[in-house]
């Protein structure tokens, strides 16, 4: 089953995924800062008694039971925090589907940290199924639920509808025009977040950046996401006709993206901050339609199989750093002859 | 018809070519320093009136009727000196042929600086030829000689023979594990003079050396190419000796080589520095036998074009340095794809 990470989704030249966070504590349950280890156990025994019940091919998993290995995929894939994944004092644990789109944390900020994922732009789908399963697990365990505040959470920014949708956008021409702070201003005066967001192994920016809300109180799911993706949709226009206006020096970006081309198909071994600065470069490629070599799918796949961790699991072996450069060209040649 | 510089000669893993100059003086001529223009002009009368009898298909031009873009394209192959190319104080001129293995200069430090070039390690072929050609020069024109110092050169360290054979030799393997050194001694101890070159737009070395004698009296033309031959089959074959060591570790050759593959077959526009670079490493790449999308003579081909006065001539037009990156793209993917 193909994890949603590689699917290509809508508006993928300039959205990479869409993510719908919803906070919930359970009624008569401790809160973390007061949890003790009982307390904590006794809120997983009940999660893991009523998972079956919830339904959507979801899977019990505490994360003491995950090796260490498994743990950093899931990182790598964002569906937990490396925090999340590292804590070893707490008992924690997620409900996980085979295609990763839903993830669960148990016991993180919150007793339940929900998480729907796409590829592409998909606010209203992923935000409908949150819901959807937020209702189910609600009607399993009741949330704790004020008249004024809406539902409890650890953190008083969450308070509300418990809702945060987060849009990762590649805005590689706003970036490289300027046009990127005419932009945030905008975004921001609109009671939204948008913040860059830096590569993992490398210190230079991927042009990425994401857009949530800041808003969860006094405002419906159904207004906030109708707010996020007018906004989105004005970013995509907006990074679209930047790229339209370098589309004008065609040739400096067609150099710059074939070399990168040329690099990953005939590198022998390639680091892992290497290889990210690359894929960024090819990803221009496809987005901005000069690439006919590849595809974002393709590209989706390299970018996920050439993670330390998940090349590990994809090749079936642990590896050293030496080593892990070496089949990290391998997979990345696999993947372009597929 | 093939330029020699285009062709694959013998031993083209090592040796990039060979070369015997002969510099000889005409007697009743006045030398350099004593030479008047009238001097000058009667030198080249007496040239041109006799070249259709000295055969091989060469042919008398002045330097002053050659353009300066076929001046700077002779130079780029290294038939003239770029001091010779750009001395428009003196009446000079070249006999050439068509493949390009003969270039007779006249009116540089001596009267007549007699060329043979080949590719590869030719050093009996390329002397005979030179001698050969002497020979006929010498029956129309005697040269100026002496019992006591052979003959009579503008500098005295080429009386005698007045010949030099050089060879170029592409010694990486060498240079990269520090035997050069031990060579360099061995080789300048047998009274030969060995000197790494640099590339031309680069400061970095292309571990590219030249082997030429330093004698030319006292020693019969035979005996100095007998040297020379022997000299330079022992550095053949440390050379090689040293690759196979080399070899061991060829995961980071490989991936060098290749690399550079990939940027050469897909870039849109690259410097003449930076080309230059890249065909060298590409070039290990055939002579250490593990690249297999090129040839010796495809790189030879490529070497030539991608100078800037030589691809200006290919592509049949002037261009500034902008216009000259993207058509030196250009015509390194038309070789790759011959």
């Amino acid at each position: 089953m193909l994890s949603w990470y590689l699917e290509s989704g809508k508006e993928n030249d300039v959205i990479i995924s869409t993510r719908v966070r919803i906070a919930r504590n359970i009624k008569g349950f401790p809160y973390k800062l007061k949890q003790s280890k009982e307390d904590e156990k006794a809120l997983l025994s009940k999660i893991k008694e009523i998972t079956p019940q919830i339904g959507y091919g979801l899977k019990f998993l505490e994360l003491k039971d995950i090796d260490d290995l498994t743990k950093m995929t899931l990182v790598e894939k964002h569906l937990i925090s490396p925090e999340f994944a590292m804590d070893d004092k707490r008992q924690t644990a997620i409900l996980l589907n085979d295609e990763e789109n839903i993830c669960i944390m148990i016991n993180e900020e919150d007793h339940i940290r929900l998480q729907v994922f796409s590829s592409g732009l998909a606010i209203e789908e992923a935000k409908n199924l949150a819901i959807e399963i937020e209702n189910k697990i609600g009607k399993l365990l009741p949330y704790d639920y004020s008249e004024k505040y809406g539902f409890i959470t650890s953190c008083p920014t969450n308070f509300g509808t418990g809702m945060r949708i987060s849009i990762m956008a590649q805005l590689t021409a706003l970036d490289k025009t300027g046009n990127i702070r005419k932009v945030l201003e905008v975004v921001q005066n609109l009671g939204m977040n948008i913040r860059g967001i830096y590569g993992e192994g490398s210190k230079t920016s991927a042009n990425i950046y994401q857009i949530s809300n800041k808003q969860t109180l006094g405002i419906s799911e159904e207004q906030l996401a109708k707010n996020i993706k007018q906004i989105t949709e004005k970013i995509i226009e907006q990074e679209r006709l930047a790229r339209k206006l370098l589309g004008k020096n065609e040739l400096e970006l067609e150099d710059k993206v074939y070399r990168a081309y040329g690099i990953l198909k005939y590198c022998r071994k390639i680091s892992s901050s290497e290889c990210e600065k690359i894929l960024a470069d090819v990803k221009l490629g496809t987005d901005f339609g000069i690439l006919n070599e590849l595809n974002d799918a393709k590209i989706k796949k390299m970018q996920l199989y050439t993670k330390p961790a998940n090349l590990q699991k994809f090749i079936g072996k642990k590896q050293d750093a030496y080593e892990r450069d070496i089949s990290r060209a391998n997979v990345i040649k696999q993947i372009i002859d597929e």
